[in-house]
């Protein structure tokens, strides 16, 4: 099956008849409308035309500010981006060489294989369990296939919803220093914690002991698109400085700069809107996850296994690998009975995973949660007797 | 002299005493700022959440749907882009091969070649005089170095303000067809004429026979950072499906879409603001570049040339070929006087051209341009004085 006929069979999930755990959109109900709003008048008010002119590659000096002095950086070592997407394919420009071994979890976010991709690195996956990266595994694979750079989303991954213990940050952190990796920290749902204690991320970890920015081997993306609303496409790289200054020429290159609009826009709600709308959104998450791991224990049959994340936005299925059941086909078959998913086989750069699918939790209300889930165990019920009965 | 030394000194020109004839910054007194506020307050409005949700790659559809109405396209043969250097940085990843010879006019816009480098074309000069790209010495180029691409900003040209004239296009039409060569052609200013009659786009021209869309060798970017805001970073790029189609992969990947807001907002203002503000900004730029000429004929010392443009932001000098003046280190001492430009090699993918300089009118008063043209005029007679002292 190719990832445009799954595109196909999704596009059917617009039906408004169709529950969908597939997108991995924000809650819209939950975007600060009248903030926006209000935050837009106040743009067009105080900086009139200059709001719709031209402005710098690095993007809004106050707005990279922000970003700067709250992760211990200076302001040119943060490149605004249009989203994390610009981010990541602006990283593969100037970092990915053809044929780079880069390292990317099993299974990894499936945007960041699309944008990676056109630069030709050498994928290889690294052994990953319910805490994410096995730290001796990495080590074993390093030995015998020096790799550049490794891609990671560390906290509520997407697509598993898994994190990155503490320990193992550390440990990994270690690894890649002495084997000479860099780490590009993918961090869109960092914020977005619902249970347990926060995480420091792996940037945070390798400044702790002191280690200037400029020699940092980690490099950070973060977004404002699941904490403010995606459509403005505001997001930012984070490292060192040499890094920074390669981005800052192919984001020229790329399209001169990110609107100036919507970086004003985003920098008026920073020290309000953004705080409470991180409480609001991690708080309503929370609860829907809670109603969908409760359905899926309900609903599901014995033997389908899925992750409890403590937040983010998706959590991952997956089917008994003896059973013989590919999620691709079956997802004609569920959104025959009005629902949907993604099949988890694009996360995985090797092409494994037929067994798994991604759920996403956020833009389903409950009811309909509990609805899409026993539906689809119904599913998946009627695949394993069919399987059974092929034997 | 790098190009990080000439970005050096044009900040500089940021000083307010600088007059600054380097910019390629429409003027900002003339956006339709009121009607820009009051459009996106339409879309709040009308919109809600969604204006700030992702949306689809390809672009907004009634935006997609109002330029394939108006070129006699359908909407899946456009794309949206985040401004036209976004459109050429697409067409240069799908298009360009490493190696393949792409044809730019001597001089060209110097962002095109930016947008392009990464992809590893061989960048041939074709031979242009006042009329633009020469018919006759592309035949013959041809003839001797096939090429897949040319590259063209056939209307008010950046940098030259010059066009090419209908029978040229017509020309290179039936040339680039039977050597089997597509063309880019970048049409940023083709609605700011502010003297002469339209002529009509390649891609008009090309479809005129008859010929279906999919089947033209010419693809068009277009743009509504000249003729509404530049800021908000709305572009497209319209042409074959096979074209558009990679365009939208490569999208994805990219940046995954345009901003939801910005698109909109320029939706909203199709109708009615869009053709007054041309007109209103093609009439002032009109006098501004008139102001210009004028000052240039008083001024500037005899042996140097300018271009007159009908339309577009710029005007070209080229002084004396045998005068020895380099326009990159003479830009220190016009900055000494208070005037800038924008040296003319850099336009050249060449690396000729150091006897030449862009000017623009479109940013600065009329009072401004004489004053600042009197002052380049000393210049250059300083330069023109020392060189002969120097025989």
């Amino acid at each position: 099956m190719t990832s445009s006929a799954i595109r196909e069979i999704l596009k059917i999930t617009q039906r408004p008849e169709v529950i969908s755990f597939a997108g991995g959109l924000p809650a819209p109900e939950l975007f600060p409308l009248a903030e926006i709003r209000e935050a837009t008048e106040k743009v067009y008010a105080d900086h009139g035309p200059a709001a719709l002119q031209y402005s710098t590659t690095e993007g809004h000096l106050p707005l990279r500010t922000w970003i700067a002095d709250r992760g211990g950086l200076a302001p040119d070592q943060v490149q605004i981006t249009s989203g994390s997407q610009q981010g990541l394919d602006l990283l593969g420009r100037v970092l990915i060489d053809p044929g780079d071994v880069m390292l990317v979890e099993s299974p990894t976010y499936l945007g960041a294989l699309q944008a990676f991709a056109p630069y030709r690195p050498r994928f290889v996956e690294v052994i990953t369990d319910d805490d994410g990266v096995v730290p001796e595994a990495l080590e074993d694979q390093l030995r015998t296939t020096p790799a550049k750079l490794i891609y990671l989303v560390p906290t509520f991954q997407n697509p598993t919803g898994r994190t990155l213990s503490v320990e193992r940050r550390r440990q990994l952190l270690e690894i890649t220093k002495r084997h000479g990796v860099t780490i590009l920290e993918d961090g869109p749902y960092n914020e977005l914690r619902f249970r347990g204690e926060r995480v420091p991320t792996l940037f945070e970890l390798a400044l702790a002991d002191g280690t200037p920015v400029d020699d940092l081997n980690v490099i950070m993306l973060g977004t404002f698109s699941k904490v403010l609303a995606p459509g403005l496409r505001d997001a930012w790289v984070q490292g060192p400085r040499p890094v920074i200054d390669k981005l800052v020429m192919a984001k020229q290159a790329a399209d001169l700069h990110s609107p100036t609009l919507n970086q004003l826009i985003v920098t008026e709600l920073l020290d309000d809107v953004l705080p409470r709308q991180i409480k609001i959104i991690s708080a309503e998450y929370g609860k829907r996850a809670a109603v969908m791991i409760n359905s899926i224990a309900e609903n599901f049959p014995p033997g389908v296994a899925c992750t409890d994340p403590d937040g983010g936005m998706f959590c991952w299925v997956q089917l008994p690998t003896d059973a013989g059941i590919d999620t691709e086909p079956m997802l004609a078959a569920a959104v025959d009975r009005n629902v949907a998913y993604v099949p988890g086989r694009p996360f995985f750069a090797s092409g494994i995973g037929h067994n798994t699918m991604r759920l996403s939790y956020v833009t389903s209300t409950e009811q309909e949660i509990r609805a899409g889930i026993e539906a689809l165990g119904a599913v998946i019920e009627d695949q394993l007797v069919g399987r059974a009965q092929l034997r």
